[in-house]
């Protein structure tokens, strides 16, 4: 008599990375096609994506991908956040901590990543992301240009499985 | 020799679709009875729900339900992001993409949106979504009236499994 | 005949609750080494885990601990929801709802919640939750001092389960 299939091969959790260079000091980088890619090697049906980015100078939103909006975005940023404030953790003379020696002025990039977040989750079903028709993922770039590091986990059940 | 319980009936993903009118340009509306209800559906004892609304212009936030506070909250967004402001994405003759015949100016709703987050995760114990005494999970509407739709997945282990 | 070892084993579910007192009105409380120690101690090797606090005055966010930007932060929440605007919830004359006997003004720590938000996912890789160089897991108090809950769920995959 043969044993069922052991059902660790329903759980799914699959995990990839994205290294990649940002060009412009406020950017929003479209990350809809990766996530969907990941989703549909994962092999997962139904289940779940969290997108996280690794620093704490960039963000993950979801909004939509229109020119003229991101331009609003930016000037919203500038002026919830803006770039010209006296931020304390740019006074290099003062801190005492976690200085690097490529060290830049970024407090206020710390301040909007703070707003924004740095991951956001997504339903998955049948196999895609699921978004609405005007949502996009987005890294968005707040001190750049840099190299960043990205971790997109699935998590769920293994697409076709009982 | 009977095998064992085939183990996949101890994972569940289970998904549920909302949809609703809201009434309000800026609407706060209560979704916690509608995120229990999925959970219990769920069979779900311990694990997670994602609430996820797909679009641009509303939010999921979790926090008090008094009236008083949630003026407070509509003010706070009107602080932020001025529904009077100028934005780039509601002029119509410089636009040249996601044009809808329905299309209205609400770039003030994107920026909200873009802030509070379309999508938030809670943890469920027992059964149960687990909110503290004053946690209320809130659908907020930043460009109403308008027909939304909202999917939540509960993922975790089944009720009473091993 | 043995039956495999049942499959239940490889999903793993583990909530952990931690309960702390915070000190300050505005306080960031590192709660990393917490949250790493209940990864560890869930077994999970890979997988998610969520840190929710369950207030509605409080916050979770990641982001660096580096003192002068903590007070960078501080400066950040004071203008975009000032301690000293006036909030309608704080006028208990009006309140009809929610009112206790140790009430306290405190619409502005929820104006500020709402837009930090009171929970956080992250990844877990190797047994270990997923933080870049700089990424550090605060609690933030927004009306302390006062006595908070924390609940953290690790789910995934038992460490070395095929």
């Amino acid at each position: 008599m043969l044993a069922p299939r052991p059902a660790y091969n329903d759980l799914v959790i699959f995990n990839d990375i994205l290294r990649l260079r940002t060009e412009e000091p406020l950017q929003f980088i479209d990350l809809t096609a990766w996530v969907d890619r990941v989703v549909r090697r994962s092999g997962v049906g139904h289940g779940q994506v969290q997108v996280q980015v690794l620093h704490t100078t960039a963000a993950i939103v979801a909004n939509e991908n229109e020119p003229l909006l991101i331009d609003d975005f930016k000037r919203l940023l500038e002026r919830v956040a803006p770039a010209d404030e006296n931020y304390a953790h740019d006074d290099f003379e003062r801190r005492r901590v976690n200085l690097t020696p490529d060290e830049r002025p970024n407090g206020h990039a710390h301040a909007r990543a703070l707003l924004l977040g740095a991951a956001k989750l997504f339903n998955v079903i049948e196999g895609r992301v699921e978004l609405g028709r005007w949502q996009t993922i987005f890294l968005v770039e707040f001190d750049g240009p840099r190299k960043r590091t990205l971790s997109a986990t699935v998590t769920g059940r293994r697409r076709n499985s009982a």
